[in-house]
C-alpha cells in the first residue's frame, strides 16, 4: 500500500516566539531554540518511518535537507491551502511531538481508513493522515478532535483513530516537559538538559525545576 | 502464547472516598458511584480482551461476576502481597482507565519482554504485565514508570513499553473528564451525562461545565 512509497509529511511551524505557555520556564530564545529541537526530534523520525518531511513555516526558514513551505497565515488557512494543491496522501503532523516514534508513525499511515486521526489531549488533533487532501480540510484551535471527526463524516469519507501515547503528547506547558524528561530522548531532552531543566518530587508529585546556576 | 489462555488481571480499586481530587465537581456518594462506573468500563474491556479479572479492593466489596480480594494495606503491600502467590503471568491494571480498549490490553499481553508497562502522564505507572509475578515487585507513587523500568533491570527481565494514549489515560482530575466525554462510551460517560457534567469552550480551550440543575 502507501508503504512502498514515500508518504508525504507536512509539520507547521512558527519559528518565531513559539511555545509561549512555558515563559515561566524558558525565555524567547530558549523557546525558539526548544521548538527547533522538537521539530529536529519529528523530522528524524519522519526521515526513519520513511516519510518525506515539509516544513511548513510562517517566516522564511531553513532546515537542513528539508523542504520548507512559506505561509504566513494562521494555521488553517495555511494549511488548507496546501492541502488543496495536494494529489497524493499527506500526514500532516505538529513540530511541538518530541516523543513521536517510528512506529506510531507507521501505524498511521499504513491504516485502511480514508483519514487517521491521532488525537491529542483535551480534544486535540496530533497528527492527521488524508489520503485525498483534495477532499478534506482542517480545523484545529478548540475541540478539533470532534471537528476533524466530523468533517470526515460530512465528506463521506471514513477514519480510523491510532492509539498512541507518545503521539497525543503535545508539549505547550511546564507539566509537559516531564514527559520529555522521563520517555523522551534525542535534540528536545538535550536542550532541556543543558537548560538545566529536570525532574523534581514534591509530596509524590512529579514535577519539573530548574538549578539557579543557569 | 498467552492468548490462548485467559490472563489473569488484578485490578486494585478503593469503593471509599476515592478519587478526591474530583471533589470539586462530584461530592463523596457521586465519586463513590463513578469510581464504580470507570470500573465497570475496565471490566468489560479486561472480558472482551479474553482475561480473567480479579478486584483487590481495600475493604469488602462485591462485583457480579468478578472475583474480589480483599487487602486493606496501602497499594504497594497489598498488590506485592498478592503477585508473591502468582504463578501464571498477570495483569495489574488500574480501575480509573475507563477508556482503556480491547487492543491495548491484547497488545501488552501479547507482549514478547518480561514486563511490559503501559505509562500514565506525569511519570505514573497505568498498567504492568508481569510474566513471572514472583520475581518482580511494584513500586508506585512518585516518578512509578522509572521505578518500574529499574525493578525489571534489577531484577534481569526484559520490558517493553506499550503505547496507548487510551490506556496512558488515568482519571484523576476535573480536566481529565473531558477525555472520557471526548473519546469514552459505557458506563463512564452515562454517569458523567447523568451528572450533568458537560463539554465547554472558553477562549478556544475545552474545558468542563457541571449545569446547575443538578
Amino acid at each position: 500500500m502507501t508503504e512502498s512509497h514515500q508518504v508525504h509529511a507536512v509539520i507547521p511551524f512558527r519559528p518565531v516566539n513559539p511555545k509561549t505557555r512555558l515563559s515561566a520556564v524558558m525565555d524567547q530564545k530558549e523557546r525558539e531554540a526548544f521548538a527547533r529541537a522538537m521539530l529536529g526530534d519529528v523530522v528524524s523520525v519522519l526521515l526513519e518511518a520513511g516519510c518525506l518531511p515539509c516544513i511548513l513555516s510562517t517566516v522564511p526558514f531553513e532546515y537542513p535537507g528539508v523542504r520548507t513551505h512559506i505561509d504566513e497565515r494562521e494555521l488553517n488557512e495555511a494549511l488548507n491551502a496546501y492541502l488543496s494543491l495536494q494529489e497524493t496522501p499527506v500526514l500532516v503532523i505538529m513540530s511541538d511531538l518530541p516523543l513521536t516514534t517510528p512506529d506510531a508513525v507507521k501505524r498511521i499511515v499504513s491504516g485502511t481508513a480514508d483519514v487517521g486521526i491521532v488525537p491529542g489531549r483535551g480534544g486535540g488533533t496530533n497528527a492527521l493522515y488524508i489520503r485525498t487532501p483534495q477532499a478534506y480540510h482542517v480545523d484545529y484551535y478548540g475541540a478539533s478532535f470532534c471537528d476533524h471527526v466530523r468533517i470526515a463524516e460530512d465528506a463521506g469519507l471514513s477514519y480510523e483513530v491510532i492509539d498512541s501515547f507518545f503521539m497525543s503528547t503535545d508539549i505547550d506547558e511546564k507539566e509537559d516537559l516531564v514527559e520529555i524528561l522521563i520517555h523522551g530522548g534525542g535534540r528536545s531532552l538535550s536542550f532541556l538538559r543543558e537548560t538545566g531543566l529536570a525532574l523534581s518530587l514534591e509530596r509524590g508529585r512529579v514535577g519539573i525545576q530548574r538549578s539557579s546556576h543557569e
